[in-house]
């Protein structure tokens, strides 16, 4: 039992990880480190130190380091992994999960040198390999290895709902199962406003464009951006799960969870509903799907699957 | 008496400018408005729809718009500027003065337009120099066109006193007049942890070294940062002045304001203590100072005119 | 457009009336005045003051005054009424009916006289016919007068079941029509925790449970006071209710609205689902109904209609 | 290292109480427990329920328990004494001292039991008597045992300087030594207004006005209240303090604290400038009085040693 602060590590100083971190840094979650490569260290540092001079306006007490040395992440409560390459132009889907993958070795072995205790959350892509790859690197028990893409694609689906209603995003509820992006499997039937199911108060081919919408979300960003992806919503949404965690709140949010026989599947990392406490994932939702529904999750499955067999 | 939602609009989509249109959409200041060059419009919608994705999560209700028309802004309560271009190498502090007079006639004629009855907050560098072209070009009253500088140097000045210390920022208060940067007038003798004076707490020779790394504080950033400057803390900045504002919060905040006759000088913005509500700047502190602080002051205000020397 | 602060104030300085004026300054709604009779001023004031002390602690900058004087009211944006006497052993319910009914009469005639422009929250009960009453005696438009009972008997279902699953409050989603107290009709098949149906989490007699002691909640807590009745969940519901208005945030909340055809009615205050947003109602939906929903609602109509008979 | 959630009891149910229950779970420092004598069971278990249905709506997921069982109590971080009666009309001060030191030697002796790791915040008056009676009784080390005093005296000051000169809350510190009441030690010239000294704001006999109504601020709700006294702001300041404890946020803050040679005084607790963290009162801050100071902060010392020389 002891008061000592909490402490949030955040690998991968780029758009998204600042962004992260200057969100945990707000809701004063814990201190938090920001990592980077060597190459990259002053970039991190400039950051960090920013932030940190953001604190006395925003109110803010917790101190933003920004770092190379993993030796500065010691004893972390949580750490979130945003590094790795975005796919370019001319490189094949291959490349990409083999130049992750290799990020994931490398952070994985930091980590668990450093913060044996830690929950992991993962955000690089493609997230479901790459949270795999984390887990079998680090041996952590897998509720403590965790992947984002639910709460982001959710957030978007909720976003597009209150634009299209005109009502407040606070009342919305959406439902996302399996893989991000193509496959995402969005449970209409289990999304709401105010309670009230959107089917009742959004026709149909309308709702069914909002699905849509959602699933190409990420798309719509890079497309607009021109150069780069979207951090604001997908940097929200990892601060979520890692306040539900470290502060124990009991969320029920979709994770990318480890499979061990739920939906059918097993040995696969997947987005499913979950419980998100102190101890990572505390349980797994299993809903009932209709048939159309579990057709679509395990096409989703068998996307993850492809990328997996990538993995070296 | 109306309840309609309040609007902010932020001139330039760059790093500072979106920072500040999250932070202002956070806060649920009102509705945001992220407004670029036409050239700008796709990452300026990108960056202002990730905001709005990112709202469901973070709770928000302000809706974030990104931009190229100033039609958009149409009756804004308070526009923030921070378009305009960074001094680059090889380029004469001439030619940056003269490049972003540019940029904020061109912006004030907007405002002027489309939301007469704003208050403007200028961050724009030089920022004096710039605040003051925006008050002539848009002919609005002196109170309604404000110059943000003391509210970052200040807390930079208290990010570097908590790290000093290891104290809460939320008990550290310090004290800045004059220009930004090289000229700033720090008032150690109005700074305080826990109402404690820091000359009692921190060694005179090392408060005047934290006194000089905030008066170098933005450039110790650029040099971390490698391609660019900060722009948490002053978007943080910006919007806590913003803030208090639009919530009529009465905040005793340095500003870059209009002087007629206050501390001795005439047609001159620089940075003094005030009052921030509703009306923008409702009063002027005029502070007694030590020969020391006055001559420094003056060499600030010198500094302002050499700059205000090149405006068209 | 003004950005002068919004004003609130609360009619009846009891526990309840005073806790709702606690936490609209908490969330700086604006400046807040309690209100009571010359009889009550001292204490009125006591209580004010003693929040206004409060102030500097909590950090917000709403003002609290306390006042006997309706004047003090003026030009408020939203009244909540909380006055009136509470049922005790001996008195009818015609009696209570007919009393409240006289405190209705006197508290709209100063807030239209005052306030004609404000939008009125009712909590007194018996609260669908006190709001109908406040309705007629003000004269206001139907969608500024409004009663208070879903959004209290929806919080203490959540409470109920995010206690039963262990599960964060922030998941909980339930659905309330019709009136206060036993003729309330809990929508289950609308409740969910993170999406999931409550009746897939919990079994179908323990959930009967829950709602049961849903309809009791205002006399559990009368039992187990002793001498008196719930104040802080009753406030807290006003002041969502409140928030929503002045912050124009289109929330979908149960209200007790004026009913003209709605689900069948006609010149009637009843509960129902509601878009709440600086209009006051800004929409009635009209969810489809089970037969035995409607049979359902349709007791709880004719409760309220029996008791409007009583009014004079 | 746990990420189990902090727990906070509070012992005493009455107004005080109650609201610092309350104001602990809004801001999620923990689940909190209400302990009150088994007489007053019932009650506490209303008030306790009634938070938590509130919890749906305010939006925090700290449970809140209302017990008369101090093994509910168990392993708490954090308690808080508000128990014991209040000086009635005919008491003798000798008679309120001894009481109420009799209901902290029984609450201590659970405290001692259940919680031997907690750090405990006395509010029970008369408070620098009664916290010396916790610390000999608990035989806690000094830093963990705690009373408040300070902090409502400055909030209170804080206030009355806002709306004497219209300012923000947010803007004003202020400075207070010594006792609670009669005998507390405000220095003004510690006292700002956004850093600006108070002493160039407000005439000095206003000034003297404001610091006598400060010190009678007790009272002065006392005789407004007409039966009870203060609840808000002394709740604030106790959970103000809890919170810097429990986030181990650094805070300067006045505490009533136990002194070994401190400013001249030995086995005594009294107001002065401390830090408060995860290990309590982290560091005592000395500052150099004038004589004027010095001289009225012996005198407070000796109101404390004479109200001591009751203790059994």
């Amino acid at each position: 039992m002891s008061l000592k602060r909490k402490k949030i590590s955040v690998i991968g100083s780029g758009f998204t990880g600042a962004t992260a971190a200057f969100l945990a840094a707000q809701k004063e979650l814990g201190d938090v480190v920001l990592v980077d490569i060597p190459q990259a260290e002053n970039p991190t540092k400039g950051k960090a130190l920013d932030m940190w001079e953001a604190a006395p306006v925003q109110g803010y007490d917790s101190y933003v380091k920004g770092t190379s040395n993993y030796a500065d992440t010691a004893d972390s409560d949580v750490v979130i992994i945003t590094a790795g390459v975005a796919r370019k132009p001319g490189m094949s889907r291959d490349d990409l999960v083999q130049i992750n993958q290799g990020v994931m070795k490398a952070v994985s072995k930091e980590i668990a040198n450093y913060s044996p205790n830690a929950t992991i959350l993962v955000l690089t892509n493609p997230v479901d390999a790459m949270t795999y790859t984390v887990y079998k690197e680090t041996g952590f028990p897998k509720n403590r290895v965790i992947g984002q893409s639910g709460v982001l694609d959710t957030a978007r689906f909720c976003a597009f709902v209150a634009e299209e209603l005109n009502i407040s995003v606070k009342d919305i509820t959406g439902f996302v199962l399996g893989g991000h992006g193509d496959t995402m499997v969005p449970l209409t039937r289990y999304s709401f406003a105010g309670g009230i199911p959107l089917e009742t108060l959004i026709p149909a081919d309308r709702l069914e464009e909002i699905v849509d919408r959602t699933r190409n979300g990420g798309a719509e960003i890079v497309n607009l951006l021109g150069n780069g992806s979207a951090y604001y919503a997908p940097s929200a949404a990892l601060i979520e799960m890692a306040e539900a965690i470290i502060k124990d709140q009991k969320r029920i949010l979709p994770s990318i969870a480890y499979l061990e026989g739920e939906y059918g599947y097993n040995d696969l990392y997947l987005g499913v509903p979950t419980l998100l406490g102190a101890n990572g994932i505390e349980k797994i939702f299993e809903l009932e799907l209709t048939d159309n529904e579990k057709a679509a999750l395990d096409k989703s499955a068998e996307a993850v699957r492809d990328v997996m067999k990538v993995l070296a």
